[in-house]
């Protein structure tokens, strides 16, 4: 293949990628393979495996077509795996080609192909801007989480030294306590774990409401916090960037006020010395001494 | 009927329709109407059936005289179906007029009354107010839902092919998978789900503890977040609009400045070039460029 | 008793009532009394009834004399009701002075009693602003439960038409209808009574998904963005009133600018037409025209 | 020891202290100290509690030197204490240092050992940072909770007396009538306690149905908007001071104004008495006027 034919496949496959009705006729292929993989849990639909698997396959190989053709349309092959977005969706696509030989494995490719639903996040645009969102929520998240865990691992600790003879199903060891907590900490029948152990130590309702209050109304308040001001932040980036809405306005003003700022200290300059009234050149010395 | 006559009643209608009587009186009938359609609901009130008949019946009646007076309030009977809330009104009252013959059709009749009580957020301007913020809001939320089904769909199928035969009733497919786990988004019952797994696959407390932390903490604050955005912006616009806040300054000083610096500009041109200072040149000839 | 002797009184109460000493004495009795109440729901505590009986006549002669003392030291004894505070306050010393003669009016006379510990709210001036925002917040959320109370009546009425046969303890009528909807609305339970009807209409889920969602989910935030608001609007007040924050700088500069705005008019006015430069001439215009 | 000996001593601990290796060392220790505390609670691990006790002594003595190493690198000892998060680190240690001799003092000693891991606070700058918040927080959530404990006490108070003899097992005295309607605000099968209830009383469920959206519903927004005020002052806060963002900005043009209106001024003199029209000394008046 000589270069300049190359070169004008590359520029369809770049035309292709960023078209409109490829980009929808893949979201519904998407769509069609998480329905055909959904169709797989039914039992009644093994007469029509044949089919399935036909389909499934068609899936498969458009989908490798499909990531080929943005590969090639990059200038450079490496290009392509710059973007996160890009190598997710090459890894998705490659773990859905692992071989299927019977036995274990099915369950496992299966799995697999069921990921391929996630590519419906990189492809439709506002689910991106979610998921941004959502990782940039992550690093803080993390530490709210490592407080969260932190009160869990204490009122575990406490919970299995105190509570293990009362009912070991709950509280064992500081793993099973700490799962009971969880469960407490969603509110999940946590009375009836209350009441067994009121009955030993009937101060112990103490443990289940501080925690309660420190877990559930706290932490979760916490976590609303974080991704409120995460959004906040995002939402005012965007409004600069767009030049509309209050902080591009105050921006906008700061910008024009040092210009203002520094035309009327030049006109200051001019006319306030040159008239010499003692009133005038005591109040210019004083905004000068304001300006070191 | 003669023109002059026409446009006489057309005036009369008018006035009708922007009385807040009337408007009072309408809300007053919607809400009898509600009673009316809920006491048929009473197994006792059979015996009063004819009475509740004849109410329903004037209702009835009074809806469709009164959105013909609505109507004939426009200078022109198509102006009434651009306003979305008047066609809203419109389907309620012609649903509610389809002729009921026994059977099945009672049923849907009755439930086509029902809704009756919908018109009350056409009436009442602060429901409105409420509706338009929830449609508004609507768009993102549907992409924060999509985001959340990928969620459900993934942990669906996982759990379809992994706990199916431990308990048919809550994993038998995708469907019935995905059900479960909206169930266990809500906290109800989690436990016994989780225990039931447990048994089989000692770590499977991590599927659903997970997916309690994706679905429940996460896509919940999200969508508070979009909720909390949405409101913000329109209290926001509503501030400028009534010319108050903090928003509404921001704008009036931007605007402002916008003239002062245009004035302060003129003012530096006849100034500063006119004494020629070595220094005052140098800084003008700066702050010309930035305009540029 | 003579007019000037009646004042030196009158000053003595309100020094009285505006006395640290004497408030914290208030609260310290208000909890006392909560505490008397308290004790009397204990079984045991009957032995105890004599003293109860004439610590709860204290607290009550002591309630009269300083509500009695806060009315005197008003100049007009219908100021005192000017006060929504003061009003609360009288009715609640009021309501636990009526007589009780055995009976069932001995368990009315003990319940007005509990409400005494309302007075906290009254003389704690944290827990009155608390109160002011709940109560600012009510109009709005008043239109939040209308809105509430029409999706939870229309659920009720369709699901008392439909799912009467199937269990009338949960569907019997309209209004045990909406009690079902709203422990639906908690998470309590709300399977069971899913799996229920589901066994008849298989679809039935959607009742209850759509339900949950548009209930929980969407008017739960709505609240919370009501909520959030009132207290975001109070806050930003504040800041006006102490002079300090974003809202009190973005008000200070607006009166600033006006004031330089004028200034700057009068200035211009005066240098740019008298130099009589063609160019100068022709922005002079152009800014007069924006202030027209 | 000599003076100079110390000294040089003393800054190699600080260098020491301030180590970014140094601290990860201490991080590592308190997670596998935790882990020690955690695998105590395993029955089985039994047979391997002589090597946990020599950890356990290795990670007590590891603390008790580096609390020396940080006390040493302090120029006075009583430095310290002047820190709250050193008192915080000397109370942890010292309490796990308490001798174990059998029976129930083993018990204690362990709980004094979980919570060493609450150290990794102390060390982590990020959760210092939430625990601040959460601090700072504190005292208006007290008056949240005062407010709630209120409404509890009425609840509780009116609930033992009337719902008494129904079931004692929830409602004997106001302290178990309010531990179950904490068990209510959380939503934990509270239909079960109303069911039973609404038996004797039918409209009973308006006790439970308003208690539930004064405690849940308002306090519990009341709570989230609290959290959320506190967490925005302390970002705008940290904007100003790293100089970007809105606030900073609010507050850089506040300053510039000032000075920009002070040298307008002095111009203005200047410029517009000298040319005596009478429009403009009208105007002067008036603005002089505003400066009073």
């Amino acid at each position: 293949m000589e270069r300049a034919d190359y070169q004008t496949w590359q520029v369809r496959f770049e035309n292709l990628r960023s078209n409109k009705v490829f980009e929808l006729i893949v979201v519904a292929i998407i769509i069609f393979s998480a329905l055909v993989v959904g169709a797989k849990t039914y039992e009644e639909t093994t007469r029509f495996t044949q089919i399935m698997d036909v389909l499934d396959w068609a899936v498969t190989v458009f989908f490798v077509v499909e990531i080929a053709i943005r590969m090639l349309a990059e200038k450079r092959y490496r290009d392509f795996f710059k973007s996160g977005w890009n190598i997710f969706d090459f890894v998705i696509v490659v773990a859905s080609l692992i071989p299927v030989d019977g036995g274990q494995s099915v369950l496992l490719a299966r799995l697999l192909r069921v990921f391929r639903v996630l590519r419906l996040v990189s492809i439709v645009p506002e689910l991106r801007v979610l998921m941004n969102a959502f990782l940039k929520a992550l690093p803080r998240m993390g530490y709210v989480a490592l407080f969260m865990f932190i009160i869990f691992y204490i009122y575990g600790a406490v919970g299995s030294f105190i509570f293990r003879d009362i009912n070991p199903f709950y509280w064992e060891n500081i793993t099973i306590a700490m799962l009971t907590l969880f469960r407490i900490a969603t509110f999940e029948s946590w009375t009836s774990i209350m009441y067994e152990t009121m009955e030993v130590y009937p101060m112990s309702w103490l443990y289940y409401v501080s925690f309660i209050f420190l877990s559930a109304f706290i932490f979760l308040n916490m976590m609303i916090g974080i991704v409120l001001e995460t959004m906040q932040k995002e939402s005012a980036a965007q409004e600069v960037e767009d030049g509309k809405g209050e902080a591009a306005d105050i921006h906008w003003m700061r910008e024009q006020m040092a210009m203002m700022q520094q035309q009327i200290q030049d006109m200051h300059r001019q006319i306030v010395p040159a008239k010499r009234t003692p009133e005038g050149s005591v109040e210019r010395l004083s905004t000068e001494q304001k300006d070191r």
